[in-house]
């Protein structure tokens, strides 16, 4: 049976090994005084300076991660683990969208317990933050210290307007730090870390054909970490360095986020999505999630679609694709354990649609051929589930 | 010039890749409920079933992460960022000996600004702990929560007697967690994870011969864990799990730790770190760190060997003896930033030794001919120097 994988915003099919046949020639651990180490070195801050080149930014503003998980969890407890400091009077501390990742939103949960007041910021119907929403959460927590405002939400793709929304923010508060998840945005949508007037970003390998283990957090200034340990990354993040990682990252963002392949694969991406948003149209149980969305849409990131069939449950369809071949999923793999929907309840989507809902998230390697195969065969499914 | 690498305690030299020329074939996501994500999953759990034959624990019991500085923070914060729980009345909640890995002794500062306090267990001249200086904590702290406590020092190879001290420490407090950080020991020395009577276990890939960015973290039961995000790793590490790195650090644990060929590059690290000592000896400026190591000693790993010589900086002898093709360092990599030695500093060793103390590390691909090539141009520099 032909496999056609429809799940890549939980993880891309990678490209093709670095150097076929060949051990990884930097071994030695980039911290130490010799020969190996200082190769080694040199090749992490290669792999550094190539990552900074691709996204506009200074290379000593990137630290290396195991993924974005860890990066988005190290900007959080880093800025505001403070319980000495004496509280902010009840006032929520970090503010975060209310679709964001659970590596942001269960953290969330983390941190008030440890009594870091926080507070969610609504969305709307379309799955983004208004301009409107960021700036009532502000005047309500004039005091926070941290907003956590996700580039593409990795369920419906619904896309923020960064710039908007930061020049909103900073305008109410200038000393407000604006962390952005660009997991699902680096690589797949245009992104401009340095123009959009955010503070940190998060960047995951495997989502971009890389490895597993591999990150990145840009951070405009250093922080002050929570967790230490070796001085590496700056003090930021301590750990024997993962070099091949690094340099593996940097290849594939050098390959996909570069501006003139960024482009191209945005619009046969954007080509693609409105195909099959076009085709499954004619499925009378068909209901995009959020209705309103459009074939071609600027508000969504063209690679990822939340699409619901009346009816059917999501898990159902889940199942009943992969048995012909079709790899798509529920919601995000990351919180796949438990059933809820958080993500498409905080959109106010009707239960029942939400419990319909599946994610088709498609890949550089995607084809019309596949598009096609999907919708007949989602076509097929709805006429006899 | 031939390379001769003296430095397997910062990272080994990694093994052949697994399968030459090809890509990776389980790339799903583990957490995705279609084929791919099932058959990653699958791999990943092979992986863990794997690790945990060889460690003789439950594979429920093994969670992997990014690494030993990972495991060793997880199980820190994890079980005493807790500040709202009230505090322990100024006594320390966590001991830990005065030479542990920076990635514990680094977070115990951190756990000190966070309300924790914490106290250092002294160690002895030959740097390891004895059952009356674990004792003497105990009775000072009763209601110490946890005991860090390495299997083998990175910097000297100490090796502390686990099954001695947590016998002692348990008869004196039951509910006493104690950790252990394995990662110089896990494939270098005999280690009996279920049978020391410790509470949870750091390893790490890396260190050997496989990648950067796996490590374990073993846990005798679940945590309730600090830092939250996907609920992957039984809710205890969340991050898309690393199942290449998973399955290599599995290949690697076979290759290294499996009774038989433990044994075996036991008994041949043994016999060349004995002929290395004999050799040194005969060069007058040499002075093993601490004095009383004996060429085969049980207190030591054979892996790892401190080595002062008399009047020759540490860092220059590093330097020297890397322009002529041998890498060792002096302390830790990951503490390379800064020239403090707190390990030999706790140990009692006098500064002027400390100040040119150097570390040689050995590995499974090191043989006699490196052994003596070594011990002739350290005595030709000391001539020199």
């Amino acid at each position: 049976m032909i496999r056609r994988y429809f799940d890549w915003a939980a993880t891309a099919i990678p490209g093709p090994p670095p150097r076929e046949g060949s051990a990884f020639p930097y071994y030695g651990n980039p911290s130490s005084p010799h020969a190996e180490g200082r190769e080694a070195r040199k090749a992490l801050e290669e792999a550094r300076s190539r990552c900074a080149a691709v996204l506009g930014v200074r290379r000593e503003e990137l630290v290396f991660t195991s993924g974005g998980t860890e990066s988005n969890a190290l900007v959080l407890f880093s800025l505001l683990c403070r319980p000495r400091a004496g509280g902010n009077g009840g006032a929520a501390e970090l503010l975060y969208s209310a679709v964001e990742h659970p590596s942001i939103r269960e953290n969330s949960a983390v941190l008030e317990r440890l009594g870091v007041a926080c507070a969610k910021i609504a969305v709307g119907r379309e799955g983004g933050v208004s301009r409107a929403a960021l700036e009532k959460a502000l005047a309500k927590n004039p005091r926070a210290k941290m907003a956590a405002l996700m580039a593409v939400n990795n369920e419906t793709g619904a896309v923020n307007a960064l710039r908007d929304l930061s020049a909103a923010a900073k305008r109410g508060s200038e000393r407000l730090h604006i962390h952005c998840d660009l997991v699902q945005a680096a690589g797949k949508i245009p992104v401009d870390i340095g123009g959009w007037g955010i503070d940190s970003a998060s960047i995951s390998a495997h989502k971009i054909g890389g490895p597993r283990g591999a990150g990145l957090l840009w951070l405009k200034k250093p922080l002050p970490v929570l967790i230490r340990g070796g001085g590496q990354e700056g003090r930021i993040r301590p750990g024997t360095e993962n070099t091949a990682g690094a340099l593996e990252l940097a290849r594939r963002l050098e390959e996909r986020a570069a501006p003139e392949s960024l482009d191209l694969s945005y619009r046969e991406a954007s080509a693609r999505m409105a195909a099959l948003l076009a085709r499954l149209r004619r499925i009378p149980r068909f209901v995009p999630v959020p209705e309103s969305r459009a074939d071609e849409d600027p508000r969504f990131s063209p690679w990822i679609l939340q699409a619901a069939f009346s009816g059917i449950p999501g898990e159902v369809m889940v199942r009943a694709l992969d048995e012909r071949g079709f790899a798509v999923s529920t919601g995000s793999a990351c919180s796949s354990a438990d059933k809820k929907r958080p993500v498409l309840d905080a959109m106010g989507v009707d239960p029942a649609t939400a419990f319909s809902g599946i994610r088709i998230s498609q890949g550089w390697s995607t084809g019309m051929d596949d598009i096609e195969a999907l919708a007949e065969t989602v076509e097929e499914l709805c006429e006899k589930l």
